[in-house]
Parts: C-alpha cells; structure tokens; sequence
C-alpha cells in the first residue's frame, strides 16, 4: 500500500483539481459534454425510451419546454464516467439524482464530482461523491450523490 | 377532470397490474428486459463510460465478477422507460439507485415502479414511486424511489 501511494504520486493528472495525485477528500474531478439530437435517439434506441419530450420538438414545446430535454438517466451518465475515467474497473454502488432544471441540446454542460468521503476496505476504496451538473451559466442542473468502490485511489490520466 | 377521470376508465392498459385505469396509489408498473452485450457498446458509445467492467470479459472476471456487467445507469433506464411508456411526456424530478447485486448480460430483469404518492399542482400530477429491479429468481438487484411530474393519470397502453 505504501508503494502504491508511492510510485502513483508520480503519475500526471489531467483535469484534476488536486495537486496530489492520489485522490483525497474534497477532490474534484470534472467533464464537460455537450449532448447533441442524434445522441438522444441513440439513448433512446439503446434505453427503449420513446418518451416524446426527448424525441419530438413540437411535442416538447407544447408541454412548455423550448426544444427537446435530454434524458435525465443521459445526463447522469457523466458521473459514472468521470469516475471510471480516473478509476477503470470502479463499481458503483448508490447514487441520487435531483433533477433541478431541464438539460437542452447544444448546452455545455460541465459534471463533477468531489470526493467526500474514503475508506480502506479490504483492500478496496469505498469513496462517496457529492455529484454535480452545471450549465454553461455555472447554473445547477443536476445535483445529488453518488458511492462507489475504487479499485485503487490511484486516477489515471483518461 | 372529472370528466377525464370518468373517460380514461374505459381505456384498457396491459401490464398494468390495477383494475382501475386511473393510477392510483399502490398500483404497480412493470416491464421485464435482457440486455444483451451488444446494448453495452451501444452504452458506452453513447454515455462514453469506457468502464472495462461493462465492455471486457477477462478484466470483468479479474475484478471477481463472471462476466461482464450491465452498467448501473443502463439498468436504471428501465424506471422512466416505465413511466414514460404509460404517461408520455411525464418529466423526471429525481431518482435514488442503489445497486444492490450485478446485473449480467443474458439476465431477465424485470424492473418495477409503484405509486406511494399522487397529488396535483396546477393540472398536473406530482407522482413518487418506489422503483424496484429483480432478477429471474426474484432477487432484488436494484431499488430505489423515483418523482416525477405526470401529464395526466390515465395511463396509456404501451
């Protein structure tokens, strides 16, 4: 364990807030998507979701909205990948969702997620994240937790 | 409304385990999925969660597992597939997930939502559900409550 700490201080980061490379409580990791029409018919296709508001513009603006919302389950998947970017083979274990404002095509939105919580158990990582979607506004969008068991608390460079 | 309520109840629903067509408290809504392996590429491709967990055999067996794993957020779909499939146009508010067994490519899971609250705001309908997804031997793999915002509680025949 001590070696392994060791030998991945040397290991360079990418897009983590941290200066220490292992990860560490009020570590933030961070992604940045933009979710394009084509994608929420792939999501669709794969999820078997037809729901309109996601697919049909006109019916999404009858309902209120000004176009189209992705998918709240789409818009989550930034968590579980930024996590398994930076920990390959991480299991997820629980994660909340609240889903404060709708997620349109073309907007960036930036993931992150901040460790806040780690423990050593046999010879894992069960660390829990506190999740975290904005626009490109820096307004939230998505907020809620999530836990997961790291094989290592070594981040590679995704 | 009263006079929706009285015309939906002549609307029949299948797999809708009421005898009532208005969703009412305890009413319960299921959907029963495979995935199969070539759906966890279109995953990956989609959410660009490249866990190896979810797309390589070998690594999946090193972690301990026996073959590859469906991604938890890809099980999770099947909650507002339900929803959305019986109340077009419903829009999600939250989610909890906890992941409570792996769910392997080649399962039958069958994914459950049931109503524990309904009530209106302004025409619409603030609906909470408990969310439950089982394996073919009834375990429970995944659970959970969801909200979201109905259009209406006629349910529609999926």
């Amino acid at each position: 364990m001590a070696i392994k700490r060791m030998l991945c201080n040397y290991i360079s980061v990418a897009g983590y807030s941290s200066t220490a490379s292992v990860l560490k409580i009020g570590d933030k990791l961070k992604k940045t998507r933009v979710f394009v029409r084509k994608e929420l018919v792939e999501f669709s296709k794969v999820s078997f979701d037809e729901n309109p508001l996601h697919l049909d513009s006109e019916f999404a603006r009858n309902a209120g909205f000004r176009d189209v919302i992705v998918p709240g389950m789409l818009v989550a998947t930034l968590f579980p990948r930024i996590i398994a970017s930076h920990f390959p083979g991480a299991v997820y274990a629980s994660q909340t969702l609240q889903f404060r404002l709708p997620v349109y095509v073309e907007e960036e939105i930036t993931g992150e997620v901040e460790a806040t919580s780690i423990r050593e158990v046999k010879k894992q990582y069960i660390a829990k994240f506190t999740t975290r979607c904005f626009n490109n506004d820096g307004v939230l969008v998505l907020n809620g937790e999530a836990m997961a068991v790291l094989p290592t608390l070594c981040p590679t460079d995704p």
